[in-house]
């Protein structure tokens, strides 16, 4: 199953994508299932109950939506840095032997097709593509065997990074969480739909139309499974969590000149069997 | 105005503090004014509102009540380090000339009197008192002049941090972030009942009675106001965030021996004009 968040005309929606055509119902309607976070909340009856209310629902036409993040608010975005180990080696840093954890705050997310806006304090707006992973069933000390099972599903995410706000300080913070640069979705892919653990997806990063980043969720240092043993033991995993997996080699911070991402940009993350999220940039 | 978030009888409330005793009213009752969150998102005349309305309420019987965080959920849990000279002394970090800032989810977090959760993985529990500012007013870009218009007031909390977890990799987000750990109250105190920006209070946490920190919140080397600034030259400020302002020396890490909390302990954060947050530390 395949959901995307959307706005029209000043109300919210949400729509399932089936064969390309998206069919969806706006919020308050009669019969309209609740967000997307209420429904991993519920669990997966919810979900399946709005996949078949939603079928039956009108089509929506995609030119005149605007995409929300697939989660508006999630309760926690759990980013992990350093997960891969061409990108560990392109960076300042040595490689840990356990995840690397940075948040991001929902005030920095914005929808596919939505600007990433470069702020106007740096020139050193950088992509990052990214597998992301979101938590159906909530938990705490999950084993690795029973991981996966806490996972609904996979989106994209696009990291974008100002990386001279990022090493002001030991910690990374403030040049992960400008608004507007958490660039997440188009849809919610449920893991049904893709490989166990979203393992061995091809994962492409386009500037301008370019490849800049080329991997496989294969080469994930700190699997999804891992990460969801790993971070649990430490706190209580809520529905609608969202673990943002890592990004490959190839950022534009550690090319040589340094590529940045600048006003008229386009950038895209492609993840095999997930989409394409696409970002303009703006000033 | 002083608030207190609490649950009775498996039911929310929310109460004011005048003269040492609680009035409050219970989510669901009729005139319940919302909860704090709510009313920060409405406004100054929202919060001045509820506190007439709870003046006229029933007394409650604190033996009766648990307290909760004063917001339970903030949309952001802005948590700055080394924002002492002295505990960047005592810690393995130079001064940075930007605050280090790093989160907590709303996960960790618990109330006044609960237990602080030493983890089963871990002996390195430390206590961390600090000043919380609250946002009112919401905003981005807001200028040095204008920040103390959009803090609503303050309260403590309690930086509990699991050191080895902190430091297994280059961010300190796990360390962080184990529940329970969060402590937050008992009160959220309006600004106007302190001196402006909440400086100069002295602050103090106790282990076991005994005095392990002691400062001065005019020691803080980024002020509240410089925060609010700061920070929202990156990101929307929105009522409600939370930001936790950051501990002076004495911290358990750099005593020789170290000196860390474990079941059975006592732990107290003082702030003079905002109460006493007190809570036991349990495995």
């Amino acid at each position: 199953m395949r959901f995307v968040t959307f706005e029209q005309n000043q109300r919210k929606g949400l729509a399932i994508e089936v064969n390309g055509e998206l069919r969806g119902m706006m919020e308050g309607a009669e019969g309209y299932p609740g967000d997307l976070l209420a429904l991993l909340q519920q669990g997966p009856a919810a979900l399946q109950g709005a996949f078949h209310t939603l079928a039956a629902a009108a089509p929506i036409e995609e030119a005149a939506i605007r995409y929300l993040p697939p989660i508006e608010r999630p309760g926690k975005i759990i980013c992990v840095g350093l997960n891969y180990a061409d990108h560990t080696k392109e960076s300042p840093y040595e490689q840990p032997d356990y995840p690397t954890v940075f948040p991001r705050f929902a005030s920095s997310l914005i929808g596919h097709q939505a600007a990433i806006i470069r702020p106007s304090v740096s020139e050193q707006l950088d992509y990052e593509g990214e597998m992301v992973a979101v938590v159906g069933k909530g938990g705490r000390n999950i084993s690795l065997e029973r991981a996966l099972e806490h996972i609904a599903g996979y989106s994209i995410f696009n990291d974008a990074s100002v990386r001279d706000y990022q090493f002001k300080s030991p910690q990374w913070t403030m040049g992960k969480n400008f608004d507007s640069t958490g660039a997440f979705g188009p849809r919610f892919v449920t893991a049904d739909e893709v490989p166990l653990g979203g393992k061995g997806l091809q994962i492409k990063t386009r500037l301008n139309g370019e490849v800049v980043q080329q991997a496989s969720t294969e080469d994930l240092i700190f699997s999804v499974a891992e990460l969801v043993a790993i971070i649990s033991e430490v706190l209580t995993l809520e529905a609608g969590d969202v673990i943002v997996t890592g990004t490959p080699s190839g950022v534009g911070f550690a090319k040589k000149p340094p590529l940045y991402m600048k006003e008229g940009d386009i950038c895209q993350v492609e993840i095999e069997g997930l989409g394409i999220l696409e970002n303009p940039i703006a000033s």
